[in-house]
């Protein structure tokens, strides 16, 4: 089984590092694909990026052999889109963290990177339907770029942000950003609830739906245009 | 890895054919323990019912030792109960199901078996938070403990249910039973969309939840009583 | 006129108290029976105990013979199921209670016992459909069993509660608690602003509906099963 | 105990008719005070009838040595504003008749007069908080003068309008209207379910009220102006 | 072309400042019809005042000869009254200062006079719809008549609760006030984002409806009634 | 003035006959700059379509030396990202032509092209908030390249699917398409309630916010980031 592993932007040592965390909880026999789109910004940090991203993405699919597709930008555009042009599984890191979370307590809270990606992740929540059980969503101040690691700083901006939405809340906290890979074994320890990662989320989902046989509908929204 | 299936009724006969589905969507290695409440309902048939069973749940998953805990009672009441007494993860075939399927199309239809068990579907779904993306909740008609095989009539009415559906904008079509093991695919096949069991939703949630170490919140809701 | 006032504690001391706090507002000729379930919990303070007192209430329900139901349990589940089994009016302390305030305030503000009550009664709130006016809900930390006198340290820890709601919006407060019999005229009057007793309410309101000869409607969700 | 029944409109048979409910279950003891405003509108059927007879309402309260106020116009504006004015309880017949509904059936439907009087019975509905539960709000084509009898069209009318609410999924009806008294009986015996007139209801809720030593929130938004 | 701006209260003097406002950005040959109610509040300030103007209002419209009305009471009731009246267009100062808002930024805040005004502006955006883009509503304290200049005082106190709606995820403002004339511009510069004028707003938006030949619908709730 | 008219898609054609539109309601003194994005979508009529004419757009308007922009793609998504790169106002033509109708009727509805385009207009209304005064979206199947003319065909087409909305409680209708130019005349006296195009709507908007003065809030959502 394949499944693309789509970063939404154009840096790919940042692909490099959400496929080690897709990696690590794939099914034996799964390989992930990253794909790095060709062109777009290097980082999504907002609605312009986001919509910027979103096309490229849907650029970065075409012709991929897979059978099934994570799109790994937290909160960005363009999930709706991709649904339209195949049929095989797709699954946002958005949605699947959420479900998750969902599943693990009764409200989350989102930490993420620039105040300037709230704004998109909120409208993602909202047009998915999960929202009302969002306890908040938090900005570290973060460059995405700079949340490559797990260092102390690193550490200690989602900390912080994390126990204000416990405080607010919250009972799990969901990474608002792709690459932080390693980050939410820290951070679950630190506060004693489950963090939880979108892209592992995501990955896990998308295995699922393949294993089951279960397609992308085209009795409405996402039916192919005759053109394409 | 071991998972309890635990039916919401006394039907021992429905904990088998239940398991059959659970067993095969399962990953190597995960072991499925069927568990059947010693009291409660032999069907869930509307809120009475579901509350009778909610309770009866909470007495059967009492000293299971497993990984994790598929409810299996399509809308019924109790997984919230379920979640205060364990730390491992707990999922709900209702949950379950309207995930997947909220990752496959915009709006899902739900079709059940008797019009009594519209209402607890109906307030799972709320309670839960996809219920914007719900087109409908459809009754077959049929007693839950006639939704055994996949024999013509059950799949007649489930075929007329979910066409009225699809007319009220549905996507794709959520199995409102857990019983209907085998109907999901003549169904998909004469429908053309996707059509989801909750049961096999369920096991491959919990499986990924172990899998990754994700286990309940207990800073909140779902905290334990100091007594228990 | 007989009113069952149904505790959904097997606590019959705690039964005793609601009594007299129904007793005090029940019309003249009006006979007020207190049932005690026989088995469940001593007190319910979380979504576990919810759903068994859930169960045991209706078992303690069946058989018998009055005109009206009020269950005296707040923000415990079960009420749709004890009106799926009788035809007679079921009146339930929390929907009670938010009534009489909504009438009296624009938003209103919840008083609990234990921090893990707050999820059951918020989601009885969504299901009933007046959440939106609440401006709070709030628990004191004392165990439900305490708040059995209007002892000048339960009345304290009410007040600060009671006052952080009124802070945030509140301009009434609703014991969320069934036994605290006498605190709401104290905290009235410290408080200067109305606050609602639900057993008083729902017991008034019971009332209201059996001299109107209004019964539960059996056209839905609360359609008898026929094997009942 | 006395109770004002404030009529909304001019018309002072309308009153009487109105009254007659108000006593048909009024305790022992209790007084009822009909008021119909000097100025205003004969009857209020839509939008600017509502906000004109709101104003004549508030006229028509001023000096009333009463113990509370039942304001006896279906979907009228208004009642925020009495409520400002006085310390007394203030029950508006709405409110009421909903509130009622949703103790005995998951869903209501409104049946009314004339097709302009539903926009502003969905309006206060909306701002009342137990909109989501409504089904339907449906006109019979009557003018409101018109519905002074239990006459055989009037009653077809009605019945017409709430057999297509019941197919919509009301589980319950609600009289849209002030004047129609005895109307309910009939149509409860015809259609099976419950069928709530506001006059009555809201007679008995502010009588419980009164009884409970119950006043309107003087801390937010029904403080009154100093210079009142 | 001709628009009046109705003023909600009876104070000559503030009309005259509303017009200076209208005025400021009326196209070229727009007349600016001020109009004073000759009964009713001389400053709304709550629920009471707001349905006493509502009706004041309805009748200060009868017999304009104009071309569009604009409705100068923000926060106050009557504008579907009004439009059930009249068949050219009719624009409510609310209405227009939030929908400009929501043209500017996301989430918007408000800032009125008196405590007593919040209850019925958040009544009215829930009514209108936009109300979940707002961040806060926010009241100065000051008297609605003391709101008529742009002195220290009062900018210090526009300021001061702007400043906390800014905090609270506010992007823009919304003067809660029709008086304001000229403040928006000075804390425009103080707080570095937009301050939108409801009067402004409304003035522009009239015009551009009546340019466009946009009428108000006769086809459901503001369907004259044949009396009229 | 000037004024940005920009394109959704790359159908020069398409852009003119905007233009016409745009240009029929601009006040004098303003300048239509008609702008066509040199890459993307010959025809936005999905989520595929949409995502990648929201990064065209962006392209098309970096670098324009006007005064406003006015986004002519009905339903299409990046209004956002505009706002984010640009100080200007940025008004799109779904929202405007949503305002304008919630200003002349209580409830729209929505006409457009293929089925296909409904989900993003759905989208875009539910981000925006007035989606709840929403009757319905309906498609006439038209490809949006063919509603170019007011043939009669098309007229026929928009007129059935507007009846059908009519007929579901909408009051005004709004042309779910950019070029649907003289049609709304046709429609409105056809159908005799206010049809609303949104280039003309979005035209005068965005007018009327830079006559005052109105520009893009940079305090949140629409901050730019520091590398643009």
């Amino acid at each position: 089984m394949r499944i693309a592993v789509v970063n939404c932007n154009t840096t790919a040592e940042m692909t490099s590092r959400i496929c080690v965390s897709a990696a690590s909880v794939a099914r034996p026999g799964t390989v992930i694909e990253g794909v790095t789109p060709t062109w777009g910004v290097p980082a999504a940090e907002g609605f312009a990026d986001s919509f910027r991203s979103a096309a490229a993405v849907l650029d970065a699919v075409a012709g991929l052999d897979v059978d099934g597709i994570v799109l790994a930008g937290f909160g960005e555009h363009g999930r709706e889109g991709v649904r339209q042009l195949v049929e095989i599984p797709v699954v946002d890191i958005t949605e699947a963290a959420v479900m998750f979370a969902c599943l693990l307590g009764m409200d989350y809270g989102v930490v993420t990177s620039q105040p300037t990606a709230i704004g998109p992740i909120r409208q993602s929540l909202r047009a998915m339907g999960l929202y009302e059980r969002c306890a908040g969503i938090r900005a570290t101040g973060l460059p995405v770029l700079a949340i490559d690691t797990s260092g102390e700083e690193v550490v200690a901006a989602f900390l912080a942000q994390s126990e204000a939405l416990l405080a607010s809340g919250a009972e799990t906290i969901v990474l608002g950003c792709a690459g932080a890979n390693g980050i939410q074994d820290t951070l679950r320890e630190k506060l004693g609830i489950p963090v939880v990662d979108g892209v592992r989320a995501a990955v896990s989902l998308c295995e699922d739906l393949i294993y089951q046989g279960l397609r992308t509908s085209k009795a409405g929204a996402f039916r192919m245009k005759p053109s394409l």
